[in-house]
């Protein structure tokens, strides 16, 4: 089954509320309610689950319980991914302490910057490797994905250094600036102001012309 | 004229690249080179220029000074947003200090924290105050936009001291819970680890039932 980015997107979004929910100990919600907390139109919500299988019950909605599973499986992991994350800074020290990487798909094993006093130490207990030694401990270490929180200068070095380990599948770049990779490396771009320039677009009005 | 959210974050997208793209003083570029670099289709990129107005020349491609200029008039905004950054941990630093953030237009004008080591100081140039006291702040800054980089369990209280300033407009939320307000002030969220799970999906083969 092929799937779109988009529909992977909000596929993760519905898992994360469903996660939400089944803490809060919610036994059911209508996709109308699911799109209200998501910002994403009551329909979408019931193609993307309808297509993945799960019909909600009219004037019922979904099982908490269920649709979580069901999700679950499906962005399931069949590995636990090593990560190596790039760029020791306010950013990287940033995602090692959010919640929303503490994961059991993947665990972040390795840090890399060229800083001396961080180069060697342990850093929340994991540890900093200099960026030069790169491809050889990503090989030794089994590390397939990488995280950039590098700034824009120093990004396509970087990806650089992964290429030659050889070993690296994909990235996921924090920098605001495009890298150029060989065909077959993923390359994500996370833009965290992207969010706010929309926000700004639509509180002016929406429309510019 | 009525944009859809997809397309403004595109818009977002291609603006950036433009703006690359001048700095490295690049007269043209072709839909599929944007695409190429951007991870979307040409064709989409065709279609979304010219809902804009933008026709590209075939074989030659669009002109990257006058695109740029148009783009950025279509997201110009009639006012320096002045926002207030609630929260000042390690993500919150690393937005004040992220090259996306200098824009000019907005300017993050003050923090909010409840740590008394910052209450009171400068950071990086921007005042921190008590968060008890942000309805007012935001009232007499005329600060109309808020940032959250709060662990998600505090998010929604700072939500609701926004909605009691009366002034608030609009919210970015880095925490990664849902959050409620009410009709007519827009919350966008940003889940910086989304972009991760979607990369981990589509390693793993984007397969998965």
């Amino acid at each position: 089954m092929r799937v779109a980015e988009p529909t992977v997107e909000r596929l993760v979004q519905y898992y994360r509320l469903l996660e939400q929910l089944r803490e809060e100990g919610r036994l059911v919600v209508s996709s109308h309610q699911m799109g209200e907390m998501l910002g994403i139109k009551a329909s979408q919500v019931r193609k993307d689950l309808s297509y993945f299988g799960e019909i909600g019950k009219r004037g019922v909605g979904y099982h908490v319980d269920r649709l979580y599973g069901h999700i679950s499986r499906i962005l399931a992991s069949p590995q636990i991914w090593r990560i190596g994350l790039v760029g020791v800074g306010h950013l990287g020290y940033a995602l090692l302490g959010h919640s929303a990487f503490r994961s059991d798909k993947f665990r972040i094993d390795a840090l890399f910057d060229v800083d001396p006093a961080k180069v060697g130490q342990e850093i929340s207990g994991v540890p900093c490797f200099h960026l030069n030694d790169l491809p050889e401990v990503v090989r030794e270490r089994d590390i397939q994905v990488l995280i950039l929180t590098v700034p824009a200068s120093a990004a396509q070095a970087c990806v650089d250094k992964a290429v030659e380990s050889q070993v690296v599948k994909g990235i996921l770049s924090f920098a605001s600036t495009a890298l150029v990779a060989p065909e077959g490396m993923l390359v994500y771009r996370v833009d965290i102001s992207v969010e706010l320039e929309k926000l700004l677009f639509f509180l002016k009005g929406g429309a510019g012309v």
